[in-house]
């Protein structure tokens, strides 16, 4: 039955008395012009009309489009921006000395074998084609598109504030304040439970039941919290050692063809595993999020939406980045050198990046989450699994309404409605925006087309969720809210991760630092050639451990190979020790580092103080709307005051007797209570007693 | 005549009219009691009776010393970890192995000379003295009092917020909106002028004069602070070329007297010189900061207060702090390297630091300035002054009052109440205090003791303020605000500079990171035995440019000497460039700055997230009164209902309409205002609607 929720219906649910409680899908006008103007793919390029969604769904769900709108409007500049990049990396890429000295097949470069044994040195000029690509993300105007992301999110957030305000002041929330809500069914059976095994102590319980499973929880919770962790470790862990035991066993297989393929199947299968272990980690930490809140009893609504969310985000947010925390911080930097390499299990060489950097593997992993994941789960998650259940749905209930055709009835709105799919909150769709705002701001440094697909995304996901609601899902109850609540947190804290995660990326994973050092510190020309040559070390192969060096080699009699790293030569009195190079190289990066965040967080601090939070236009209505109220009520007043002789007014009652308290402060303690509620009144007290005297 | 401030009276005693307007002294009780319990010194250890202070000088007043009174609460803790601190570096200069190296004189380090030509070789074991010192406050429990600092400041600031909602909750301040502020006399006189000239466009006059202020004065206060600055700089960079000059002119004379006490003569001098110099730029600095801003012609008061608070603020400070940053970051580093040392104007090397580092200077800089600063304002400005200002203005009036004596009228309180000082607004009293806050929080990690002469400046301060207060100035104008307002943002901002300034500090200015780095990186034993060795370099004499070797010397036949720095020695290849030492230190030292600033800057963000902005207490009491007063209403309302027949009340012809509009939303432009206010008593509405319906 439709029924408004109102304390009651939840737990009579819950306990299966009834089977489902949900207001009735409008069918007169509002629905159908919702699908037109709003639900439809074609109505892509349209502002949503968000008076109506909110008008149709509440106030929650209205937020949350608008939120939507907000920040996939926003995406459109971030996007042109992105191009022009990328634009300017394909450009530059033909004049561009680096990638042209390592395609450049006359300057010869021996490189050391990438494996033990099997593989056999190898030239520089055969991985020209990622140092090309690899230019595309890793040119300077990326260290400009950084900054200038990191701004846009702040942008936003500023952008975001404004426009929360402008629709709680026309959606008329200015003045709500939060109500106590009501005990959650669990929590109340709980209390309930407790209080028949120990009768004596209600309140008491009350406050021991908070502590007693504050203090048991945390240590199951801290204790599960760390496991989902280590399992995401250990998955991303797997992945490495997949990669490093199938390149090994495809370097050692005799058909040349499979060994020219090696780093391109690996790079590919590993990808596409990590994002089948993403999405299946998602769907397990959803569930295991809501499983540890419950754990901690929350006493309302609110708290335990809170605290779930916190909580989903963490386990999510962790999924879907540490292996992209992985190939942006850690690969390729513990493989140790030639001659000293490190192993795992004793056998595998850890795995190092592409002669190109590690940027564009960075860049490689991080479309292809990105894009596989929204693919994913859009296709399947979103569209495929409602059909789907609603499929099943259907097919359970086929029989008794084979019965019931017999009656001839036509089926009723409830009945239509009941079909539908229950809904279920709104965090997953704000979980996967914000996973997505994550690849749009954390890494971007990396791969300056997220914006783009991001843009994209939301173009299809704002007209697919906007069917599912109009559409496939039962009308949820409409709530009130102020705000987005915790949301807003966690995107202002993702904004602020960004910044020192992009400096890293520039400073750390991308060549951009080494280039500079060398040109400025090292070059005898000022130029950038020789850029190469002085990335890479040498190496003596008699150094090489036994059984590591090549069985076999195409390359004739080798004495010196080379090896990406700023280390000592083997001529040199602390052979392979870093080298100065490299101490300056690193100095030079973590100077970036401090400059680049400095200056990042002062600039967003900048922005957001000369952005103000509330629009002009709103600060004079509300000074407009304030004087005519106060005119109104003098008025208003003064008529009032022309009837004092025959009663007494509430106002009269209250004003002039209030006036005297507050200079008295003698007044009992219930009339103070009351006259500090009334503080809003008081001026109007205060302007009528000025009447009053002038009268 | 005492008159309470209405709109006029300001701009009558600008024209002269009347000479002054105060409210009197209130010669009862209440000053008594203020006097007895607050403003005398032997009071100094009794809480401050805020709500007297606030009832007898206005909200305004009283939140600045509730302001004042728990920043120097929190004062106390940290003085005490500061003088552990110190202690600490006291019980272990004994045991410091870089100290007693230095000292020890069978190392003999011979030192490359000082200045050119008249100086001679010297020991560094001479130098035990500073070395000695520097130990006290130069040790790894530095690291952690800076830490802990950081987060001392973020505390007080969370602190002070619950403060300030607890008292504006029992101060009644919660309710009050800044009111819409009467334009300044200034302002207006301005406007009038303007109109008299071009009588045609009256509001576009109005809009245009903001828009033409700020476009024409932009430039010449941006013009006029840049000469400010350029001041201070020129300031900062006079005493640098007096110490110089000083001490290249004292090591040239012949007497063996002079020379040994260089250092100590010239540093404190100079300090002298520079405290001096920042005594009088504070003064002419607050004379530019409000010429400044009533160029800008701000509308209102507040407005005018807000940019002369940030002028002053901008300008105060860079005076004070701009000698401590030279020292802190500046002095030494551009000093060049024997061989190639630079020079100023062509004949005087630029200045070294201290051979125990130049901490140990900053440090001395910092004390002095800081001590010297409090009690020369304290004694002079706030003490000395107002009782010549009171002895002129008594003289003055000693003539006419010789005459009236005929009369033999006793003195009326006006009479005596004018003779007071009048009160020149707080801006004074916050700015010393946040100036201080300065020197507690930006570099405490080179002075740890800086919190315990705050707290001992601040026990008198308050009392001097609360005598000044009661017995010296006229009674001010009682001025209602919610907040301590534009300052709580000046102190957040400070907070956060002190992180990366404590960083740098530490990183770069303290000997903590090369240290680590010898111990963790080249010692060979592990432990600090060596360390002086490594810190420095050798200079072949033979490399001196013509003259600039000592004439003659005490020490024999020196072919190298050494001096403080990384660089190659003479027989490497590239000779006196910098060494790879000198590279891994830099990086360690920014890697330092990384991590410090992150780490703290996330224990800020975690310590102002646990801490609650508001009060348990004050939370479950704001709940208690709204049930009880929704609890009143209801009973009130019930009982009005009885009486609905015979008489249409306010409420009810409002209430039962606005619900309904609610619904239809085909309410008037009028109304729809009216509801928007009313959005408070509404809920009360839907009560009564509720109860309505039971009846």
């Amino acid at each position: 039955m439709p029924l408004l929720s109102f304390p009651g219906i939840s737990t009579l649910i819950a306990k299966g008395v009834y089977d489902a409680a949900f207001p009735l899908h409008d069918v007169s006008v509002s629905r159908e012009v919702l699908f037109e103007e709003w639900a439809r793919y074609s109505a892509f390029y349209k502002y949503q009309p968000i008076d109506l969604v909110r008008k149709y769904f509440g106030e929650k769900i209205g937020l949350y489009f608008a939120w939507l709108g907000v920040y996939t409007q926003l995406l459109i500049p971030a996007s042109i921006v992105g191009i022009i990049v990328f634009g300017y990396g394909v450009a530059t890429v033909d004049t561009n000395i680096p990638s042209l000295e390592m395609c450049d097949e006359r300057l010869n470069f021996t490189m050391c074998p990438l494996c033990d044994g099997a593989c056999d040195y190898w030239h520089l000029s055969t991985a020209c084609g990622t140092a090309r690509a690899s230019h595309l993300f890793d040119n300077p105007a990326t260290v400009f598109f950084a900054i200038f992301m990191s701004l846009w999110a702040v942008l936003f957030l500023e952008h975001w504030k404004r426009r929360q305000i402008s629709l709680s002041f026309s959606w008329d929330l200015t003045g709500i304040e939060e109500d106590e809500e009501h005990p959650r069914p669990k929590y109340e059976t709980i209390l309930l439970e407790k209080r028949q095994r120990n009768t004596s102590a209600v309140l008491y319980t009350i406050h021991f039941l908070d502590i007693y499973h504050t203090l048991t929880n945390c240590q199951s919770i801290f204790f599960s919290l760390c496991c989902q962790f280590g399992l995401t470790f250990s998955a991303v862990f797997g992945v490495i050692i997949y990669r490093i035991t199938i390149s090994a066993l495809m370097a050692m297989s005799p058909d040349p063809e499979t060994k020219s393929n090696v780093r391109v199947t690996v790079t590919a299968t590993a990808v596409i595993i990590n994002l089948v272990v993403i999405l299946i980690l998602d769907e397990i930490y959803g569930t295991v999020a809501l499983w540890l809140t419950e754990l901690e009893i929350p006493k309302t609504e609110t708290n335990f939406e809170e605290r779930l969310i916190l909580k989903a985000f963490l386990l999510k947010f962790m999924n879907a980045y540490a292996p992209i925390f992985y190939v942006a911080f850690f690969k390729g930097r513990f493989a140790g050198r030639p001659g000293s390499y490190v192993y795992v299990f004793n056998d595998y060489r850890m795995e190092e990046c592409a002669p190109g950097g590690c940027l564009i593997e960075l860049c490689v992993q991080l479309s292809i989450i990105m894009l596989g994941k929204q693919l994913i789960q859009n296709n399947i998650f979103e569209i495929g699994i409602p059909k789907l259940k609603k499929l099943i749905r259907t097919l359970k209930e086929k029989e008794p309404t084979q019965k019931e055709k017999d009656g001839e009835r036509p089926p009723r709105q409830w009945n239509l409605d009941y079909a539908l799919v229950p809904f279920e909150g709104l965090t997953p769709e704000y979980m996967e925006m914000i996973i997505q705002f994550g690849f749009v701001s954390l890494f971007v440094a990396s791969f300056p087309l997220a914006p783009l697909f991001a843009l994209l995304n939301n173009v299809i996901e704002i007209r697919l969720d906007a069917r599912k609601f109009v559409t496939e899902l039962r009308r949820p109850v409409a709530a009130r809210a102020k705000d987005i609540g915790i949301w807003y947190n966690i995107l202002s804290g993702m904004g602020k991760l960004s910044v020192i995660i992009n400096a890293f990326v520039i400073a750390f994973t991308s060549d951009f630092i080494p280039r500079l050092v060398y040109q400025y510190m090292y070059s005898q020309t000022g130029t950038m050639h020789g850029f190469i040559d002085h990335t890479l070390s040498f190496f003596n192969v008699s150094n090489f451990k036994p059984g590591t060096a090549p069985h076999s080699s195409d390359h004739g009699d080798i004495t010196v190979c080379r090896y990406k790293d700023y280390r000592e030569p083997p001529w040199s009195s602390d052979a392979y020790q870093f080298s100065k190079q490299y101490w300056s190289v690193l100095s030079a990066r973590l100077a970036f580092v401090i400059l680049f965040q400095n200056l990042v967080m002062f600039l967003s601090l900048m922005v957001a103080w000369v952005i103000p939070d509330v629009p002009k236009t709103i600060v004079e209505q509300l000074k407009r709307e304030k004087k005519l109220l106060v005119d109104l009520f003098l008025q208003e007043e003064k008529e009032k005051f022309q009837l004092i002789q025959t009663r007494p007014l509430f106002w009269t009652s209250l004003c002039p007797e209030s006036l005297g308290s507050r200079l008295l402060r003698n007044i009992r303690l219930l009339e103070e209570w009351i006259f500090k509620q009334l503080d809003l009144i008081l001026p109007r007290c205060y302007h009528l007693a000025v009447t009053y005297v002038m009268l």
